[in-house]
């Protein structure tokens, strides 16, 4: 059936499954100690601009972000997050799991806000009581967001500075990562989270590959004994190769960048689509999220004939569902949507 | 120095260092197996109207609240609590680094509303992505709350039956729960507590002992092994008998009670001063915390002569602060005050 | 270079890899929610003879063995495991970062004796100190062993009896399972092993698969809300149809247990290499691993040429060094390694 | 009934009780920001000729032993203590319940041995896996032992220097220090503790204080921010002053030694008694804890006119059970037991 539910319903990028195949048989050490990894590292600081950073292949999203905030933060700290982040709600609580609080700020169309982060930050350090609180350990923020926004370089340089002023760390999440890159919307560049950011992390298994995702500490700051932590927390594959390989494949000529144009090509059409069958939007995504609203009845029918995600319900007879494009996404697809609607 | 900082300034009441004094040399088993332990029980289950309930001593308010999250929740649920709850800011993430989130929902003056509960559970159950999320394992009620304000029977009772329909149990954080049953402006007793109610806790700190809560399991629900969970988080006293006596000569001859209308009768004395020397409340507390604004000037020449709590400020020249009675609250410091203002 | 080093070093056996490639453009939902998925979960239970079993794959082997006691163990209860088990040392602390202990019982070349299990447990229970001690709430054995010894029928039936007797969960690690079952020297079947533990799994990453072990509830007993559990620890992989087109393969026409097999023929056949040189076994395993004694300078020169693992120091002149090996490894591999030596 | 169950079932020696009555009603800030205590840290410091020391009150063992963990280890990191220390056995999983190990080294009559730990050490270091296993993070010391033994000074020394080749934090739970310190056959004094230790506490519980424990870093090295970690356990009590004042009384004017030694006097008067009567010895303790050897049938016949402590069962006919004599004990009872033995 054709599906626009997520950007993981398809196996990996086509160049990936042949690396895999030819590379099958040549032993390799475990834990990520082979040469595709080290390759793949090679080629990501290349990406970065970043000769001196660190890279650890970690499998998925919310593993990654649990081992970070677990290796980031002192016990007393928490992680500030806009309230709609992937690790305020949409991780069962796995930060919580490892003890640290999720400190939830306002956000602005999945943003977190500058002044806002600023005002919490000021407003903690003048309570009288702040040793009584939670303390701000680590600034979270995705990019894309869950909604399918962007930040701006001028608000990340923001934030970055913030983070600075007030030395807590800044990390991002960057699962969808490559839709971000991508978009014609932006001026964010790799280069440029490399330098606003502590750490982030590229991510692979929404952006065609089968899984993984790779941590880039941009100042060589990894965390000591980062690989004991890693697997502390069971996420140390012990064939680091099946990551390496794959990353090693997506940052060669560019296919990363290459296969998020692509899906990011397909949410353009996707869009007029959309629109010309007069159908609302929840809000306006320059990536290859789309949030509208369907009423139910609609929602219903088409459920028939084509997958999409449930994201919340407006009212009694209206629903907010998400239609995805990925690097898998064909043009008939859209088309065929077309002819649905 | 004058002071109205908190209702924890002093030591205990007079009969209980007394009951102290007295019992001091005799012999008794370690770890809650003495004889003033079991006469306690017996008479906060009399009072509580719940011949069967389980009663276990802790020593302090946090540790409480930790031990029972943790005791009362499976590893992917977490406790609702409005967002000024005490477990939800005030402290320092004990809550979560127990492993469970804090799921922190609006507030009307310190206290949750039956109905914004109700909205979040019927969402939480109606999200597709449910699993995903964090699963409400509890629902923390203070009373009286953080503002000193009062729940009613009637909102009590509506909680409890939202919490008996979603099958998730009823906790109530009683620090101060003596001065709400001694409030003029109440109509919720102790057995009624009990009534609705999977578990709570009489707080004895903040009510003349020395310290110690008493956490009663009104239907003899004491979750299996609790003395072990107790002693694994280092909250089992060795000498038990301190925790004892305390509770046994707070519930002789209504002791607690009579205390606590002391402490509320100086409240109403306190506001009325307040009142005429024109001070502005921030909000309206029929308990023995009150919450008024001053102007920065008056407030820092005030400090000179007596202590209050800082609470929040208000906005550049203005600054919430709390003045408290209690069990100890002299006439003769109101009178004070009122010379001083 | 020629390496006995792990059963990890090489990808995956090629039918895997084919059958990716076969699948790779289908839509699947993501999490486990696939038809791979349910493909797989039936050939398992076929095998296991288990109509009933629960079956969820998770990623690697200490990730799935911190799952299983944070699944079924409540807060005061550990993990009895023979103290060179694979939990009590080589998982970085994986389990007791869940919270709970690794009780270490004495081992057996690696394995649980059934008498002193028997003992420990009811020392334990006559000890009338007990509730200040961690309650033994799981029995963890590996079979293989971490020395690649095997349990036997009465062995495993005995256990599986001292366990139903004290109410406690027998559970299996069976990262090398296959190797087991394929032995010469072995009465112990996979529905054996279902009959005999409450939960166990199935390890792929060691017998072909390039990541995923398998878990087994043999009774239909997986607990509940067991997938946000595992999302919980960051366990649960996005494409999870990664995990079950692997066991779908793995479980087809036997795969499993004829790929085992011949990796305990090319062990049979090191074996006999190693005997014919000189060297020493540390202990006899009727397994896919062989542990020898190197004296020092030997062992040196035989680095230069081949890969294997150090195990232990014995003394200040000989090493203990372990080959290993797989489906993987060729006839041609081990007449080499006779060459070398 | 006659008891020397252990040395915690008396309340608190005398003047304790005097200096609370008299300072009952004098008003103080909570969480240990009160004048007693201010007054006990700088008594503590002269004791253990330390002025650079920070001292921190806590309310008991266990709940010291796992703060200290939680607060000196990283993540990746166990506390190695003899397999009898109390964090090994007697606290329900505590240690493992904040994430770490407790790495179990050989005990040589409840004590470590300096070259056992030195090969522990050397061997982690050697194994080339150690990434994959619990690095020792902190050695932890009871003095006197689970069995009342004592190190000597050259242990005390050799184990320090240990650790600090190793950099690993040398901590020492004194829960009985008094009467390790005030032993006749000791050459160890607080001032060698504090040389010798990164950490270590004094115990008040079990010398004489409703509850307590004096947690001393001798080198002014509390870890940042160390009330919110106590905070987030649980363990911060309100009514710091109730610690404050107990250690301020027992350090005054040599309390704390003067009445330990009459606990070891009354446990040499028992001693004597013990051997008159021909009982056995399981071990010599120069302490206030005696370990003897009790035919069933004696021991049950005993029991009935006099309270004891179950340690072990020896064999089918014998047990091993404890005599404990404290502060309060009297030469009369002593006499008693003399008659009914």
């Amino acid at each position: 059936m054709l599906s626009f539910e997520s950007d993981y319903i398809q196996g990996a990028h086509g160049k990936i499954l042949e690396r895999l195949v030819e590379t099958n048989l040549e032993p390799e050490s475990g834990y990520g100690n082979d040469r595709f990894c080290a390759q793949a590292k090679e080629k990501i600081r290349e990406a970065c601009g970043c000769p001196e950073a660190d890279v650890f292949f970690l499998v998925g999203g919310t593993q990654t972000n649990l081992v970070m905030v677990d290796a980031f933060l002192r016990q007393h700290e928490g992680v500030a997050a806009a309230k709609t982040g992937h690790v305020s709600i949409h991780e069962a609580g796995a930060i919580e799991r490892t003890g640290h609080k999720v400190l939830e700020l306002p956000e602005q169309r999945g943003k977190l806000d500058p002044r806002e982060l600023t005002e919490y930050l000021e407003k903690f350090w003048q309570d009288e009581n702040y040793e009584h609180m939670v303390f701000p350990g680590m600034v979270y923020l995705t990019h894309p967001t869950e909604y399918g926004t962007l930040y701006t370089k001028k608000e990340l340089e923001e934030i970055s500075g913030i983070c600075h002023k007030y030395k807590i760390p800044l990390y991002l999440d960057g699962a969808r990562l490559g839709y971000g890159l991508a978009s014609r919307e932006t001026d964010v560049t790799l280069s440029l989270i490399a330098r606003c950011c502590d750490a982030f992390y590229i991510g692979g298994t929404k952006v065609g590959a089968l899984c993984g995702e790779a941590v880039v500490f941009p100042q060589g700051n990894m965390p000591p004994h980062f690989l004991t932590l890693v697997k502390q927390r069971g996420a140390l594959l012990a064939k680091g190769r099946l990551l390496g390989i794959q990353f090693d494949t997506l940052f060669t000529d560019e296919l990363y960048l290459t296969i998020s144009r692509h899906a990011i090509e397909m949410a353009e059409l996707l869009k007029e689509v959309l629109r010309e069958k007069g159908i609302a939007f929840f809000l306006e995504s320059p990536t290859n999220q789309q949030f509208v609203i369907l009423e139910n009845g609609r929602m219903e029918e088409l459920k028939k004939q084509a997958a999409f995600s449930f994201w919340e319900k407006l009212d009694e007879t209206h629903t907010i569902v998400r239609f995805v494009t990925s690097w898998a996404t064909r043009r008939e697809d859209i088309e065929k949507l077309r002819e649905i609607l």
